[in-house]
């Protein structure tokens, strides 16, 4: 099933950032219509580097249709305006498609 | 299950990287002790921006312990080896272990 995929780059403030994901930016993300799963991860770093990201959210979505109309929905924009509020250090987004034949 | 991600930033030559991963990092992959499962995707950019990435690798293994004994393995030092011959224009790897609770 298709994914959006969000990276939070490692932010300077970690309690504060986790505190503002949990208490604000999950309910937000929560209301995107037809969400079927969301998935968040820690990312650790291979053999003793430090992690590239601070938080992995993958959000799980039935269709491709469905994930682009999550987007074009309030809920993703309050979302992507509700970014500024925490993400300052930045965060890469992709949508990861159903897996390749490659 | 944790996995172990990477993140393949977006070559010169999309064909020559793609031909090279299918034709002999996959089966070095293949080789890691224990691998459950490889799932490739291509990314997709948000919004009609460029994707980030060209290719998401995720390597999935039943224990951490297992991951860490794919990276310590031959094969994983051959796979760290093969990046020179088709990554150079960078790579990402890191681990998403299971569920945070955050």
């Amino acid at each position: 099933m298709p994914r959006l995929i969000a990276l939070y780059n490692v932010p300077e403030d970690a309690d504060a950032f986790d505190a503002h994901y949990r208490d604000t930016h999950s309910a937000i993300v929560a209301r995107y219509p037809n969400l079927r799963d969301v998935q968040l991860t820690k990312p650790m770093g291979v053999a003793g580097r430090p992690a590239p990201y601070h938080l992995m959210s993958e959000m799980v979505f039935d269709s491709a249709a469905d994930l682009e109309d999550a987007l074009m929905s309030e809920a993703g924009a309050e979302s992507a305006r509700d970014l500024r509020n925490f993400a300052d250090a930045g965060v890469t987004l992709f949508i990861a498609p159903d897996e390749a034949d490659a």
